[in-house]
C-alpha cells in the first residue's frame, strides 16, 4: 500500500531497483494535453545517475517509454502508463546485502515488516523508484506551465556547513542548472562541489537543503483542513527518500519574530491583493494566496559511505559492514527534479480540486 | 473537500467557530473498546481557551457529547460522532473582520477561493476547528495504548528565542503538563511564560516548537512510498493551524554532519535489532524501526496583535485594522494537545494497515 | 469503514436507531449555494415513518438541523453538518432481539463481525441509517436542478405480482406522489396499495421494484473503467437496506434481443447526437449520452414479520422468534426518496469530477 | 479517473488496444505469496480471443509479464507490475471507425467527454482493458483460496432465449469449463453454442447472463453502509464492459414472495449458525454470514453487428456504418473469468479490509 499520491491528478509507481523495470501511472491527466516522450526524458536526465563528477558513475540511459493514454501526441483521458527498463544489472556487488542490514538504510525495516525483501541494490527503497515520480511530474508541470502559468523550480542552496541565500522570487532555473550542484550561486557552488568531492574522498557523504519554489499559482488553491497546500507539500517532501524536514514561507528561521514582526501586511496593487511581505511563503490557511510558494527540504547525509561500520545481520548477529560499488556522494543534486516533481504533482491536484469544487463560484476579486 | 483524515481509522471533521457547534465522525474504529465521553473530556480540558494565565480568556467549557458508535459503553464498529455546541458567541466583537482581511490570517484566501466566508470568529479557520481533531485524537491514543502499549506524548521545548534541550526518550508528561506553557523543564517553562505575559503586554505575540514523540511503537508501522511514516506526520503536522515546519529525528540540525557520523548503527540487544544513535527518528524508509518517533513542529507567532496593521478590504481598499477582543499571545500550550492528537491518529492508522497487509507474515525477527 | 460515499462530493453518515441521533456530514459541496433546513425537510418527509396507512405508525417527525457549512444562508465549501434526534424510544419493545437473531436480518452478521451490537432498533442497521443519505441528497438534488438543469426522480413500478409499465421519459413526479405507494399510474396503485394491507393484515409483508430516472443529464458524466455511472449508481442501490438488484437500460429485460434488435442507432437532431431508441438507458460505454438515465432497483420483501419463525440465539441455541411492534410491511415508498437521493450523490459527484478533468477540453459537438 | 479499484488490495489498470500493450498494478498485496507468470496465465487464457469456434478469431497470445513486486518467487508487499503487450495491430480494418460511432458503443461519449479518442480498436473501450483484471484476479483468488480456503468460480447460465438452472452450491468448474460457452449443463451448453453459431452466421449476436458465486466466504466480510459486500461486487460487475444488470440471492427473481416465504430461518448446525435456505445470497446487512455468495450479471449481446445501420460521424452528420473484421458474437464464456477475476478482487480486498477492523475482536460464535 501506499504507493499512489493524488486525489484527481493521481499517480501509482512501481518496480525494485533490479526487477524488470520501474515505472509510473498517471490517472486524471486533462486530455487534450501535447505529450510525447520528449517532454518527459529531460527531467529523467537531470535524475539520472552518471550526469556529472560527484554523482555516482551508475550507467543507466534511463529512457522513458510512454506505453498508453496518448494518441496521436496528445492525452487522451486515459491512464499514462510510462516506463524505464532496469539495465546495468551487478547484483553479485551487493552480496552482503543479501544477509546484513545497512545501517540508517531500510534494510532492516523492510525485513521486518514484510519478512521478504528484494535485497540487490535496496529493492524498492533504491532511488530508481523516483523514476516514475520525476516522469510524472515532468507531465504535470508542463500542465501547470502551459493552462496557469505557473513555473516550478528548485536549487540547493546548502550542502553541509556551506549554505547561501536564494531569493526565491528571482532565481532562476539555468543559473541553478548551470553547475553540478544545482546552486544557482556560482561560487558558492564551486565550494559545495569541492566539499562534495573531499568528502567522497573521504569515502564519507554529506547532505543539505533544496529550496523548492512555485511562481505564478494563483489564488485558491489548496483545500483546508487536512489537504491544506502546504500540508500536501510536507507530506510530498517528506516522502522522497533521505528527506528529514520541511519548512514553508518563514518555517523554523521565522520563530525569532514577534506576531507584529512577522506578518505580512496587505496591499491592493493594480486590482489586485497583495502581500507586502511574504513571510507566508505563499500560502494561508492552507490557500494559495498569489504570492510565490517557497518551502525548503533537508535531505540527510548519504547513508552509504566506504567504511566499516557496525551491525546486525539477519540472524539477528552482531557484525560489520563496509559500504562498496558505485553511490552519490551527495543526493542533493539529483532530488533537485524530485523536488520539482513532486511539487507540479501536488499543484496540479489541488488545481484540479479547486476547479471541481469552487470553479464557477471563486469570488471575482481574487 | 478535504475535512477527512485517515485511510482505515478516518476522521471527518465539520464546524465553524459561530455555528451550531464542531465536530467529528470517526469511521473504522475498533469494536469493543471501551469509551464514554470521560476519555475524551480531558484532552478537550488541555485544548480549550481559559485553561491558564498565558490563553485567551475566552470562556468555553467545550463539552463533548457521543452520539452515535456506542454502546453500553464499548465501540460498536460504525461510526463514532463526537459534537460540542458553540457557546459564548460575541460576534458583535469581530465587526470589522466582515470587510477587511486580517493580515497573515486566512480570511483573505478564504474569501478568495470560496468567494463567500464566516467571518464571525474565523468561521472555519477558528482553532474551534480542532476540536474535533483532539477529541479523535483521544480515543486514538487509548487505542494505541490499550492495544499496542503505544504511548503519544508531546511538549514545548522553544518559545520565540528561549529553547531548551529536551530528551525525547525520557522526558515526563506530568512535568509538562506541570506548567502553562508545557516545556517539562521547570526554569525554561518560568522564562517563557514570563516571555509571553511580557508579549502579551505589548499586544504582541510569539510562536515556538512543540516536540512530539511516540514511544513503544513496534517495528513494522508505515508504508512507503508515498505514505512513509514520517509523511503522513508532516502532512498532519502541518495541517495544524499556525505550524510552519516539521523535521523528524536530526532533522535540520543533522546537516552539518557526515554520513559516517549521522548513521545509526545497528546492534543486537536481548535478541533485538536496536539503533545505537536514534538520528532517524525511529523510522527508516518510512517505516518504524522499533525506536523512539520524534519530531519537530514549528508554529508561527499568532497573527492577531493588538496593532494597526496595513490592510486591504473586500472593496480591495488600501486600509488599516488593530486586533480586538480575547486571543492567545501564543498558540503552543494548547498546540501540545493536537499534536498528540494528529500523531495519535498517524499511528493507529498506520498500525491498522499494517495488520492488514502484513498481520500473517511480517517476520518473527522483529 | 465504509460510511463514506463520494469522491469529491462526498458523504460521512453516522447514527444507530436508538442513540443520540443520526446525520451525515457532506464535505466538498460547492459554495454559493442557497441553503437552508426548508430545502432538505421535504425530502425527509417523505422518507419518514408515519406519512401514510401503509408505513409503520412509528411517530417520528424526523426534524433536521444544519449545524455547519452555511452562512448567512449560502453554502461556505466547509462540511455541511446535518442531523436528526432520536424521539420515541421503546427499547422494552424489542427485548428478544437482545438476545435473537432476526431472521433475514443483519443481527448475526453484525454480531459476528463486531463481536459487539446495538440490538435496540436494530443500531446501525435500521432504515434510520438513510436519514443522513435522503438530507444529502436532497441537496444533490438542488445543485443538479439549479446547476445543471437536471431532475432526479423515482418512483414504484412493482409490487409482489402487481407491476404496471412507467415510461422514465414522461412519468411526472406529482403523479407518483399523488398516493400512499408512490406509483404514477392510479388504477395500479390502488391495488399495490390494496395488496400491501392485505399482507398487512395477515402479518406479512411484500418487495417490490423501484425505478430510478435522472432526466438532461448532460453528455460525458462518468469515470471508465472501475468509476463508470452505473457502476457507481449500481453501488448506491445496492448499498440501500433491503436491495437485492439492479439493472441499467434494458437491463435484465434486453437479453432476449439480439445484437441488431438492441442497438440504439445514432441520429443527429437539430446539431446533437441522439439515439432513436434508448437500451443503453443514458450511459454507453460507463458515460452518460445525454439521453434520460433509467434503472431498477428490486427492494426484497420486509424481513420482520408477525408470525413465529425459527432462528438461533447469541448462545448459538436453537429457537423461535416473533415480529411485533410496528414495522412497515413494504418499503417501497419509503425507498423511493432514498433511491433519488443516492442517485443524485452519484451524479453530483461525477458531474464535479468531470469538470475537474474535462472542463476545460470537452469536445464542442457533444 | 476511475481506473483504480480496491481500498486495500488495490489494482489500477492501463491500456489502449493499439498502443504498447495494456497492464495493472497491484498494490496492497501481502508479502510473502509464492507467485509466477504460471499463476496469472490460465486465467488470462481463459479470457483472451481465439480460444474456442464462438470467440473471435483474433490471434492473440496475451503473454503476462510481471515486471515488479516479486522476488525470488514471492511477492514482495510492494506493487506488482503485469504487463501484456499488444500485438496483431491491424488499424485498417477500423478505418471508418475513425470518424462514424459506432451504436451502442462509447465511441461517442468517449469523443464527447475528452474531446480526443483512440479509435483504432475502440482504444480504452476494448475488452483488452480487462487483461489487468483478469491478471490481477487471478492473483486474488490465488490469496482468497491459500488463506480463508474460498473458492470463486463463474459459469454461463444464459444466452439470449436458452437458460438452465444451476446450483451454486454444487456445479463443478471443471463442468462449466468443459465447453465452449462455459455453461455446466452439457446439453444446454450444446445448443447456446448452436445459437451463437447461428447468430453469428446471421451477422448478429447475442447475450445473458453469468453466474458468479463464492463458496467458503467466513462469516464477517463486508462494510456497511456504502461498502456492502453486495454494493461493491454489484459495482464491480457493472464495470464490466456489456454489463447491465446484476442481482444477488433471490434478486428480481424473489419479488414474487411474501416476506414469511422469503424470510432465510436460522439453525444452529455443529455449533454454527446457518440458514436453512439461501436467499440472502450468502449477504445479510451487506456482511457475509457464512453462506455460498451468488450473484447473476446481465450482458447485452455484443453491440458490433455485420449490418447496416444508422449513425451520425464527427462532423454531425447522419451516416451508416456496417460491422467488420473479427468480433465476438457473444461475450459471454470471456466474461467468466472477468467476473470471476472482480469478484475475487472485491472479497480479497473485504478480508483485509475486516481482519484491520475486526481481526482481534470478531465474535468468536463465527
Amino acid at each position: 500500500m501506499g504507493n499512489t499520491f493524488g486525489h484527481l491528478f493521481r499517480i501509482t509507481t512501481w518496480g525494485e531497483s533490479h526487477g524488470g523495470g520501474v515505472g509510473v501511472v498517471v490517472d486524471g491527466c486533462p486530455p487534450g494535453v501535447a505529450l510525447s516522450e520528449a517532454d518527459i526524458q529531460p527531467d529523467l536526465d537531470r535524475r539520472r545517475p552518471g550526469q556529472s563528477s560527484i554523482t555516482t558513475p551508475r550507467k543507466e540511459t534511463d529512457t522513458v517509454h510512454i506505453l498508453s493514454g496518448v494518441f496521436e501526441g496528445r492525452t487522451l483521458g486515459t491512464p499514462i502508463s510510462m516506463m524505464v527498463r532496469n539495465e546495468d544489472f551487478r547484483p553479485e556487488a551487493y552480496g552482503e546485502m543479501a544477509t546484513k542490514f545497512r545501517p540508517s538504510h531500510a534494510d532492516y525495516t523492510y525485513q521486518a515488516k514484510y519478512g521478504h525483501r528484494a535485497w540487490p541494490g535496496g529493492g524498492r527503497t533504491s532511488a530508481r523508484e523516483t523514476i516514475g515520480r520525476v516522469a510524472a511530474g515532468a507531465l504535470a508541470r508542463k500542465i501547470l506551465r502551459e493552462r496557469w502559468g505557473v513555473d516550478v523550480l528548485a536549487c540547493v542552496t546548502r550542502v553541509q556547513d556551506i549554505e547561501c541565500a536564494v531569493d526565491p522570487e528571482t532565481f532562476l532555473a539555468r543559473d541553478a542548472e548551470a553547475n553540478a550542484i544545482r546552486c544557482p550561486d556560482p561560487e558558492t557552488a564551486a565550494r559545495m562541489v569541492d566539499l562534495i568531492e573531499r568528502r567522497r574522498g573521504e569515502g564519507d557523504s554529506v547532505g543539505g537543503i533544496v529550496l523548492g519554489v512555485a511562481r505564478g499559482v494563483p489564488t485558491g488553491w489548496g483545500e483546508p483542513v487536512f489537504d491544506r497546500l502546504e500540508a500536501d507539500l510536507a507530506k510530498a517532501m517528506l516522502s522522497l527518500p533521505a528527506s528529514k524536514g520541511f519548512d514553508v514561507g518563514s518555517g523554523f528561521g521565522g520563530l525569532g519574530l514577534t506576531g507584529l514582526q512577522h506578518n505580512d501586511a496587505f496591499r491592493s496593487v493594480d486590482g489586485r491583493v497583495r502581500t507586502v511581505t511574504n513571510r507566508s511563503g505563499g500560502i494561508q490557511g492552507g490557500i494559495s494566496n498569489g504570492e510565490t510558494i517557497y518551502f525548503r527540504v533537508a535531505f540527510k547525509p548519504v547513508a552509504t559511505v566506504m567504511h566499516e561500520q557496525d551491525t546486525v545481520d539477519v540472524q539477528l548477529q552482531n557484525t560489520t559492514l563496509k559500504g562498496r560499488g558505485r553511490h552519490d556522494p551527495c543526493v542533493l543534486p539529483r532530488a533537485v527534479p524530485m523536488v520539482e516533481a513532486m511539487t507540479a504533482l501536488v499543484l496540479v491536484d489541488h488545481a484540479l480540486r479547486h476547479e471541481a469544487q469552487c470553479g464557477r463560484t471563486a469570488w471575482k476579486g481574487a
